[in-house]
């Protein structure tokens, strides 16, 4: 349904360009020979190395105890022509579905999860849970960045951010006009 | 220096439709007579009700200390006509320069925290500390949002998405082609 990327491996502590802007995700994940999907909005970057990320799952979620007892899963950043994919996989559930079949979409092996790669998205990043703790209280999943695969073209990727109430937001483009005399270390 | 934005009570279980998409940040703060900005990109949506938001803050940034303290801040809105102040609050320390002055910002009294509100930003979210138990392991701070001032105008924002490396993902349309048929309490 979507162009295949030709991608790179890409290094784990970078993967803040393509998280920290606040794209819309698909986590991937695989639990007893299944594979599912969701769309996931609420994410964030904890660290550059090792390169941790937070994400709220919902325990109502097929995929809260696919990651959970799995312990991995794969962020993968979908691009504005999967528009109506990202939707409909937040619209069914992996209970009732299977949604790389439903949706069109092509699992590649990852290299160091089990879960699968969606091999149609711009970017995906292995991840493997590492704080478990904070899961009951916060639906927060703390996971560390293993492997990250990102396209070599186009450089920056145009993506899908959610408002709620159905309103997305289109990435526009990327500037660097204010690099000169900028301290990364500080921002 | 830029537009100041008519503003009204907006809900703070809806603050997601300007955080979920992930734009920098500048959180303002105030501690002992002393208030300061920082810029940051590192949040997510934690909740809806209650309205909860995690942000790392580094604990080498004076505000971390501010923050931890007063167990107060607000999350301001920047938009792109405010770049070069963005960037400028992010390369300077409020140990060294008061970044209200510095940047010809003007401090608004907010309602329910002592920390002002960046009367030049879209919207500002008043935030109180409620969890500082990881603090220390993860320098996350998870507020909640108990008051929220957003513009009347216009209906979204033209916002910044840091990248890391000095590169600005500028935000584009909003668009809500996706709406029917959405269920939004999947996603």
């Amino acid at each position: 349904m979507t162009t295949r990327y030709a991608k790179k491996d890409f290094p784990v502590s970078k993967v803040r360009r393509f998280l920290e802007p606040g794209p819309i995700v698909l986590v991937s994940s695989a639990w007893k020979g299944e594979a599912n999907i969701m769309t996931m909005g609420w994410h964030m970057v904890m660290e550059f190395e090792p390169s941790r990320v937070g994400c709220y799952v919902w325990d109502a979620n097929h995929s809260f105890e696919m990651i959970r007892r799995s312990k991995e899963c794969v962020i993968n950043v979908p691009t504005v022509d999967m528009a109506a994919a990202v939707v409909g996989i937040g619209n069914c559930s992996g209970r009732d579905v299977d949604k790389f079949e439903k949706f069109k979409l092509t699992a590649a092996p990852a290299k160091k999860v089990k879960a699968p790669l969606i091999a149609d998205c711009y970017a995906s990043f292995e991840c493997r849970l590492v704080d478990s703790s904070l899961i009951k209280k916060y639906s927060l999943f703390v996971l560390e960045v293993v492997k990250a695969h990102v396209a070599t073209s186009p450089k920056f990727p145009r993506t899908l951010h959610y408002r709620g109430d159905g309103l997305f937001m289109l990435s526009g483009p990327t500037v660097a006009r204010y690099r000169k005399g900028f301290k990364p270390q500080n921002l």
